[in-house]
């Protein structure tokens, strides 16, 4: 009996297109056969310019231009995306569904705005939706939180989900380097890319956070959700004084569920350095669950990189395949079958960091009190370091749990005060502080 | 339309039954119809006393004694196994495989043993055969196994198994603790059992070993191919220099893939405090992976308990549940379709911690130096503490690479040295040590 052949076409042919071609043909050769029951090919790539890829694949697999070449083709069993952008990776994926192909996305800011749609239209056509590798690249939890961890009801997700600006902040943590001097390493090493705005202002963190939150409590949030702040304002300074109350700062993502509706936002945070995140170093991303059945969770990988990436959409491409040879494409449904509404980042409650210069005067700690206590702000922790120069202290303080939007009237207050020099920096804190 | 309703039977209705039952009867209220297109109920039990847990389940639930009742049943779909044990278990799952039923089963003493043999069972019925909670709880690695990181060949797993020794552990490390002290401060918390004996001579960790290795490397081993030692033998000392060179001391499981076959052992191993599993402390599990295209990745959370272990338990019925909605059981075949030789753990290469009681006086390094010399094994480290008791001094040594065997004859040798008052203790180092 000759062995069923499974197609698959590739959108893209960059860095991860490339390591996706390259494991999914090293497999061929022993393994794939194994694990789905059929043969596996990349029969088809969809690219600008052919001649620059030639050399690099099989010959069972053709260069075309055209679309059209690829959406028109019925032997063609499954699309995978891993261009990126909104369009034409949209209209693609839509049109591949539409056709009857099942499709695999590493596309973080397309299905941070459109996955629900692209969840729906799967669902209409019986056909399978697969994007571990959006979120997280390698670090699996797309799956998990669809099915080992489906038995949950989940209270939050919190997670580094960028690996640039770990590597960041992990520099600054353990050399002493100030941020623009961790950046320019970062860019000298190929962890920043030469724009690295998107990054290090925490939009690619917020994109993830978008789509695993809608994994994770089941409902349609976007991008626009997630209150988003970067890693720029972080000072050495800021490093040292939570390394002096046994903390790191970590740029995380985080998406809580409350009674009154979801909370998403990306921003850095004071950390313990006993909690799990606190040691995911370097480049490395991981996310933390707590579920009222499986207590804490977290998962830990590379959030990027060629063939790292590449494992996570292959990953998706096999089970994808065993779906069509059992005839079930489509078995996990819609996974976004609530709305949940957004409560805003300031309706919450935190503790906070907060860095001033104060003058350095008796009187001085009655005023900042004073601002403090009159929008019920009530300090934890007082760390006062000497003289810092002619006339000015830095005093940094550490608040107790207060709804934000209350402290950031204490801090407009303070911002104003006499004998407030400047609010240096304020840095939520995330969990409780070390005993 | 009615909505189908899939019935489920359990085994065993203990701690981590009466979890399942929990966790479905709670999700059943909102979320399980969404989830997977259908309603879910638990329709029968098998009990030994029915009376005990009568106040426990809702009327649609049957309390059973009688095994024929469930296997017999054509409208039972998905036997739920959480007895544990291996008689009569693994007759109670080969006759509901084989009278159509999809199965899912907690018991790693069984799926240790005879784990390939259900596997092949369930292929040749087109059934689902799932161990999630067989394997670290709540900790989900069987599917990612499977599917999430189908696209890796793996050089290596290692992991923190054993919740009981991990506690153990920590607390020696952290509070100084002996042995016996934290092993009694375990059994008082409830982390430990009151025969201890599966736990801390490793033999629960050997038994996640075997079946992870089989989903990691496709193979058939089982429990007597892994070399197993607990972690009696470690005494706070042995905590205190390791970490005098930036270590802990872990009970590991490790299976590691050779050119000439797999190396399967459960053994407390030094290891850096910057690799991510030093840091996984208390009664918390862990495993660690290193793949071909997901370099590493790592996977922690609880280990064991109720409705940890429940969650994963749930997770495997809900994914059951989906492919017989999809008609689609048994859509991910026998995994454990190679053979590969064990290769005993002699002829591996480790480095060694070595703890010796020497005789305090000039011309003993000469002797021990002979001794290690002779067998080429060669020494990276020794620290000299100062004299001990009279006449008597702490020695400890850390090897380069050697394989054991040969390290293992130098011991011998050493024994027997004049100069040496004893071998106090050796442990293998996992990985490298920090610079």
């Amino acid at each position: 009996m000759e062995q069923k052949k499974i197609k698959v076409a590739m959108i893209g042919m960059g860095t991860v297109g490339s390591g996706v071609y390259e494991v999914i043909e090293r497999l061929q050769k022993d393994k794939l056969a194994h694990k789905v029951g059929a043969a596996v090919e990349v029969a088809k790539i969809l690219v600008r310019s052919p001649e620059k890829y030639q050399s690099q694949v099989a010959a069972h697999t053709q260069l075309t231009t055209d679309w059209q070449d690829i959406v028109s083709d019925e032997s063609i069993d499954i699309v995978v995306e891993v261009m990126g952008g909104i369009e034409p990776a949209q209209t693609y994926l839509t049109e591949a569904l539409r056709a009857g192909k099942s499709i695999v996305s590493a596309n973080k800011d397309l299905i941070a705005v459109h996955g629900s749609e692209l969840e729906a239209l799967a669902k209409e056509m019986k056909k399978d939706f697969r994007y571990e590798a959006s979120c997280l690249g390698a670090v699996p939890i797309v799956q998990p939180l669809k099915e080992n961890m489906a038995a949950n009801n989940f209270s939050e997700l919190v997670g580094i989900m960028n690996g640039t600006t770990n590597f960041i902040l992990t520099n600054m943590s353990e050399k002493g380097l100030g941020f623009d001097e961790a950046l320019a390493e970062a860019t000298r090493l190929g962890y920043a890319e030469a724009d690295p705005t998107a990054d290090i202002e925490g939009l690619d963190a917020g994109r993830k956070v978008a789509i695993l939150a809608n994994l994770a409590f089941h409902t349609k949030a976007v991008f626009d959700d997630v209150h988003v702040e970067g890693i720029t304002k972080i000072s050495a300074l800021d490093m040292k004084y939570a390394d002096s109350i046994n903390c790191v700062v970590k740029l995380l993502g985080i998406a809580t569920k409350e009674e009154d509706g979801l909370v998403l936002g990306v921003y850095p945070a004071i950390l313990a350095k006993s909690h799990p995140l606190a040691s995911v170093g370097g480049s490395f991303n991981a996310v933390f669950v707590k579920g009222d059945a499986i207590d804490e969770a977290m998962f830990y990988g590379r959030g990027a990189g060629k063939l790292p990436t590449a494992s996570a959409v292959v990953g998706d491409v096999i089970d994808v395949c065993r779906d069509i040879m059992a005839g079930c494409e489509g078995r996990i449904g819609d996974y976004t079958y609530e709305a949940i509404p957004i409560k805003p980042l300031e309706k919450m409650e935190s503790r906070f960091y907060v860095r001033l210069l104060i003058a350095d005067h008796p009187g001085v700690l009655e005023e900042v009190g004073g601002c403090f206590g009159r929008h019920g702000v009530s300090i934890a922790q007082a760390l006062q370091k000497g003289s810092v120069h002619a006339g000015q202290a830095e005093f940094v303080i550490i608040t107790h749990e207060v709804m934000e939007e209350k402290f950031n009237k204490a801090i407009e207050e303070l911002a104003k005060a006499k004998s407030v020099g400047r609010v240096e920096n304020v840095i939520r804190i995330y969990g409780g502080l070390p005993q």
